[in-house]
């Protein structure tokens, strides 16, 4: 682990799905509000539909990863897989203005507790963006939903391909006009560090024990990344952010 | 003229350079700051040099927009561009790290005195963010430098083209998942406007009469706008932000 105490580091990109904003109760409580009164309170166990809608994540991206498809939103990708999950529920009845109105499930997630604090303090001192799978029209609902500090939104939809690609990567200090360690990727996830790491960016990995709501268990740590912390006040601390 | 009030309207995507940031006089600091110990206190007229540049910008531009050549950032135009200026302003000797920041001079714009505030109320109603030809590095260092509250930074560089092309209006409501006419184009100039509405964007005039340090008269009023104000307190307060 090399050390990085933010001298040389001008911008923080971040994952958000799981990093910033815990999606899984956030999902689970749109589900639950946009599903209980068409299919029966109980009927849907909203957290399970949540965890399901996620298992189609990779999949559906990896339909624009490998070019078997072209680069579509992710809000599109949510689109076509909440049709899936519903049927796995027994819920095929749902009208398609609710299962719109579930795609933005997405948009409503409220940030980890430490997160907004965190951000804001790590403002002061550097650029802040998302770099996330997640489109732009989302990104802005959840930054002006909870305040997230970003200054521009990167990722996916900005460059037409989705994470791990290299491009996205690539992307981040390219825009922000910096060099490639002069940007400082952030994740609970250490597949997307390992990626950032690859293009050449710093990296720092969130441990986040809560996101899968104890049905997978994230390492403590990642003895690869340039920092391991378990919130972005620890963050904001370790980056010498006021 | 058809009536706006706000109550359709969703996003506000505002050109930069003379309608949020006044970038004469900014210019104009910058390279006297930079050049006056190279060539001499008065050698160069900073005001001047600064129109000169932005005489340069259009036809930089139109290499791109008509294909001749790939899309690059404006600081990169900026960069070949103030090599021209150097010359027919007899600095020919200065060095290629000042020519390098003298780029940075489009980076350290002040916006008019109205701005901020006017973009801090709408803010609270609106999605708000650039659509301008400058870059998002660019874009970010502006918003930094004075605090405009943008929820994304959109415009030439996200798309790989220039305004006045179709593609560039077009991707303000696309990415933020609006129809056209939910986003309302904010510009002092009337051709860029012209563009936005024929792409269906809803549009706002500001005058800013010192843009070009009264060289040039821009009209009062744009009487194909929807709207046409003076100030961005105007604007908030015409379209209904508290």
């Amino acid at each position: 682990m090399r050390p990085v105490d933010g001298g040389d580091v001008r911008a923080l990109v971040f994952d958000v799905f799981g990093t910033v904003v815990d999606w899984r109760t956030g999902v689970a409580r749109e589900v639950a509000r946009l599903l209980d009164d068409r299919v029966g309170a109980g009927a849907v166990d909203p957290l399970r539909f949540a965890d399901d809608w996620r298992e189609r994540y990779t999949p559906s991206m990896d339909e624009v990863r490998t070019g078997r498809r072209p680069f579509v939103p992710l809000d599109v990708l949510h689109r076509e897989s909440v049709d899936e999950v519903l049927t796995a529920h027994g819920a095929d009845d749902v009208p398609a203005a609710v299962r719109d109105a579930l795609v933005l499930a997405w948009h409503r997630l409220d940030p980890w507790p430490d997160a907004v604090r965190g951000l804001r303090r790590l403002s002061a001192r550097f650029v802040l963006a998302p770099l996330s799978n997640g489109g732009i029209a989302l990104q802005v609902a959840l930054a002006r939903r909870s305040g997230l500090p970003w200054d521009a939104v990167l990722g996916a939809e900005v460059v037409g391909a989705y994470k791990p690609d290299a491009v996205v990567y690539d992307s981040a200090p390219r825009l922000l006009a910096l060099e490639p360690a002069q940007v400082l990727m952030v994740a609970a996830h250490d597949s997307d560090l390992a990626a950032a790491r690859a293009r050449g960016l710093r990296t720092a990995y969130v441990h986040r024990p809560d996101e899968f709501g104890g049905l997978r268990t994230p390492p403590a740590t990642d003895p690869d990344a340039d920092l391991s912390v378990t919130s972005f006040d620890e963050l904001a601390d370790r980056l010498g952010a006021a």
